[in-house]
């Protein structure tokens, strides 16, 4: 956890600083190690993605010594394709799209006989992401707030089974999402899985899932674990990456601004030296161009 | 000490994530609290500066109660003055260029009964800027190397010193400057105290000062405890704030990429996991609209 020049009350979990770029290596890494220990003569892992997902897979399965294949949309961000190459994995980007890459990854799971690795909706990676919050919990036990971004749902979910299960805290969870990705935002105030109708249009592209999984529904909904979502406009995400940079020294994706750009908006509690606030600044792989026209508006 | 996904045998100590944004936050505190240790009745601290000194003089100031006054070049990025402000400080800047800055600072202690604080040439300044090399022989004894960049001296000569006086490790010890700024480089080649005759041109702006401090001097050149100062082009200074945003997350100044771009550039030993080279990430006060260049270049 690290302070930061903003405010006594505010602690920043820099997961933009953790291996592959985002708290992603840590869903990726257990779902890996718990596979191999289910099944140890498993051929490999499938998964579809177009972000942190693919590198962190692909980056523990490295280190686990299990080929991967990463389904990935042409149209991705060719950094983030060539990283997760780099790491060893097999891409697949040929007539791949954001609406059928799911599918896909079904599809060569079958015919390859290797174990489908979903983003979010599995509970290997959701137990992964909620060593953030195991370690929020020891760094800050007296934190009054945690708040998190919200894409599928799997961070979110993972910390607030950490902070029910945790003794000694009462620390309570906030979600962010953007305005125009806001589903679970209103799944939680509904009461039900909501669904977004078609891709949302945000900078952060890290949290454009049309809905949450349905485990992590189960955890951030049903069993109420999550006090509130709120939501954060694209002016406030890009003001949250400027001050991200320029405040806090570190470089972040918008998705992973979107918890400061919570704070700074005051849709969270402030936090007190006493009772912070603590800021889960989840990645870290960013567009060049779209982060330096936020630096400097040309 | 941070790892990173550049190699196994490279850790980086992010300065940049310090107080104010820069190592200078350990001298300024330092040199502060001696001098109300040796006089308690002090008036106040006056300083000259156009950087991360600035800030650093400002908030260990306000931390100690002590008044600080601080001479900032007119022309000085507005940001830093902005921040130095902020912290409380009496900020003079009218009239005040880069070479003048120093006999005002001085005209001012003289007139006003102020301590002059320098911003490298003082062994309270230097012995805070140890603290970084304590805390590198601490977390890495096994270093192989530890890489500082050299502006005025006081950072290479504090870490240098902290190696000196510490067990148990046997770190080589090196200082990178730009080529542009290579006074420091010349100085300990030739065994005599170098300066510039002009100002350099160098987007490294923490790193201007015409020649090192005479206590620096001391240390890095006649006690010889600094194997080697290497020198980095600007091209490579760009190439290194790009990789430290985009590979380390780390939002570092163009000063503070100065050891990424000697390591990039392979002028210092590359480190194995077991022989870390360190890198000291000194500092992460940009200027935005620079970066963004380095970013995205239009």
């Amino acid at each position: 956890l690290l302070g930061s020049d903003l405010a006594p009350g505010v602690l920043v979990k820099a997961e933009s600083l953790q291996v592959t770029g985002s708290f992603k290596a840590r869903g990726a890494c257990n779902a890996v190690l718990c596979l191999l220990e289910r099944e140890p003569a498993v051929a490999g892992v499938v998964t579809h993605s177009s972000g942190n997902h693919a590198q962190a897979v692909a980056w523990a399965a490295r280190i686990a010594g299990l080929p991967a294949t990463i389904v990935i949309p042409a149209s991705a961000n060719p950094a983030k394709i060539a990283a997760t190459r780099a790491f060893g994995a097999d891409v697949i980007t040929d007539g791949v799209t954001y609406d059928n890459r799911e599918r896909i990854a079904e599809e060569i799971s079958r015919a390859r006989g290797l174990h489908l690795l979903h983003p979010y909706d599995d509970w290997d990676v959701i137990h992964g992401a909620a060593t953030v919050g195991v370690e929020i919990v020891a760094d800050a036990p007296a934190a009054g707030a945690v708040v998190v971004p919200v894409g599928g749902g799997g961070q979110l979910a993972g910390i607030a089974l950490a902070f029910a299960t945790a003794a000694g805290t009462d620390a309570v969870l906030y979600g962010v999402e953007p305005e125009t990705a806001a589903d679970a935002a209103l799944s939680l105030k509904n009461g039900r899985l909501e669904h977004l109708d078609a891709d949302p249009v945000t900078i952060a592209d890290g949290v454009k899932s049309k809905q949450i999984g349905d485990r992590n529904y189960e955890v951030i909904v049903s069993r109420r674990l999550v006090k509130d979502i709120v939501t954060v406009s694209e002016d406030e995400i890009a003001e949250a990456v400027r001050v991200a940079w320029q405040t806090l020294g570190l470089a972040l994706e918008p998705t992973g601004a979107l918890s400061l750009a919570a704070y700074l908006s005051r849709r969270v509690p402030p936090g007190t030296s006493t009772r912070p606030t603590v800021l889960s600044a989840s990645g870290g792989n960013f567009d060049p161009a779209t982060v330096a026209g936020f630096l400097a508006p040309r």
